[in-house]
């Protein structure tokens, strides 16, 4: 195992100094239990939005704490759901009096977790994150896995609790997303987890993982490595038929690296994506390239689309102030 | 070679379909020769900035194209510096008329060719960027490497222009950027080159490159891999020594990742560094944090320190807008 760490078991509480150390102004970065919060919380009147889960995937979820989209963030140790008392501690932080919304992707532990949280606050709303369409159950998932619609939901319920939107319309809002948006992953190598110390599957030199998920849970099949045309349209198809979208449809995209991918592959796969959409009559008219939902050093992309609505599209513009997304302020 | 791109030939051409689908409203990209223009050049009375470079450096240089940064940026192929007829086509698109600054990054080929292409142009300055301490020549270079300064001396150059600063003043900041500015960088594992298929170079499970080079050259020793503390103090003592930096001094701390290291890495070293600093009595005031000065999917950091005064912090601060860094706008 090749790593800039310490010891593997500090790695969470060590890279939350550095965070805290880069951002002083932005966060207030708390520990025993650790929570990740916007400086300028609480703020009287506010709906609070509180995300959180396992480490590994950054800049998902600390990296999206600020003005504009989450005013917490709870990061679990590597690849594990974070605990009840961390998020109570995060409500009792930013909890402005105008109720609290949960922000959870849908891993078993993730969602107990956050529900056993949720007996012990007031006026909490929980909305679940499900959008991959790669598998119905997988590992650590009944149900669909929650992946790239999480950074749409929390920026958009995000942008809603800071126009004054009470904790009702934030909710509504959040479902929204999650009921328009679809998303499917690939992986050509494995991440390894700091305390494991091996990767975390055997992928061949000439295959490539089609639906995987970002602790590196088994996919719909291992093919073949072919050309990105044929793997950008392996992953936009089946989100295509899910939804489904149409032609006529205003969408996101959202092209999103698993962390080792370089961009230029990247902003190439984002460029046959745009095209097979144009050739469905589809028209793209918001995008976000990047890693902002990773497995740690897996090579992989995923692509994540959103229905919009001129209520979401206002909504997704909104300024936004965050370690890792940042417009208009 | 695991990679998600068509014919290895096309990469760039490729990549830039999606740098501009990608950014429609922001980014003017023509072909033949390739230029990444700011959709809203040339303007008129204000000095236009270039920079360029080889390809799988991204996001340098065609994610800081954009108000407040580069006019116009020009990519080469991969690890390969771009051609003088692209440098003179951007300089056509983007020239308001002020002149035209060419921010170039130390290497033997990139000189040559901005040289050439300054031959032909009228009123322009050129800026040398050699602040990689590591070694002094190189397999590309006579001299220091241009490395991650190169991003600071753009922002801030950029800035400048934008604030109507005329040619010299513009030509003067940037150099009092590289005179202050001070990196080096270290590599876990290889880049691969798409058109050759295999890694750079090989470096053993258990050894790390002290001083790479951002194409992979050679740095100043192998050495058995350590924890990020010592790795991080091996990067910053050279760094501190060179300028020097001393106790008093305010400082913009940039912690880079090369490609392929995980942000909780990232941000690890990055607090490591922080302590480091502190520890000299030296402050940092700005920080920059994640993967702008890349080498395709090599894992490893670059530390870059840069002495900040008040003028250089405004124009840091400034507001900005391109593909990979923003705010304020």
């Amino acid at each position: 195992m090749k790593k800039i760490i310490n010891n593997p078991a500090d790695v969470v509480t060590d890279a939350l100094r550095g965070l805290a150390a880069a951002h002083p102004a932005l966060l207030r970065v708390t520990r025993d239990p650790a929570v990740v919060a916007w400086a300028g919380s609480p703020v009287a009147g506010k709906v609070a939005v509180i995300s959180g889960g396992g480490s590994g995937h950054e800049p998902l979820h600390t990296g999206f704490v600020g003005p504009g989209m989450l005013d917490a963030a709870c990061p679990g140790a590597v690849f594990t759901s974070p605990t009840p008392d961390q998020v109570q501690a995060a409500a009792a932080q930013v909890d402005g009096g105008a109720g609290v919304l949960l922000l959870v992707k849908n891993y078993t532990g993730d969602v107990l977790n956050f529900e056993t949280a949720a007996e012990f606050l007031d006026n909490t709303r929980t909305v679940l994150i499900d959008d991959d369409v790669a598998v119905q159950d997988s590992s650590f998932t009944a149900g669909r896995r929650g992946v790239g619609a999480t950074v749409l939901v929390e920026k958009i319920a995000g942008a809603a609790a800071a126009a004054g939107a009470d904790l009702d319309t934030c909710a509504r809002l959040a479902e929204a997303v999650v009921a328009g948006a679809r998303s499917m992953g690939l992986a050509l190598t494995a991440p390894t987890v700091p305390h494991v110390g091996s990767p975390s599957f055997v992928l061949p030199e000439d295959e490539v993982e089609v639906g995987i998920g970002i602790h590196g849970e088994p996919g719909r099949r291992r093919e073949p490595l072919t050309d990105a045309s044929a793997l950008v349209a392996a992953l936009l198809e089946p989100i295509l038929d899910d939804l489904p979208f149409v032609a006529g449809d205003e969408v996101l995209l959202f092209t999103n690296s698993m962390g080792g991918t370089p961009l230029l592959e990247l902003y190439l796969a984002h460029g046959i994506a745009e095209e097979l959409l144009a050739a469905r009559g589809i028209t793209v008219i918001r995008r976000l390239v990047g890693p902002y939902v990773t497995s740690l050093d897996m090579q992989g992309i995923s692509l994540t689309l959103l229905r919009l609505d001129p209520a979401l599209t206002d909504l997704w513009d909104a300024p936004v102030h965050t370690a890792a997304l940042r417009w208009g302020m």
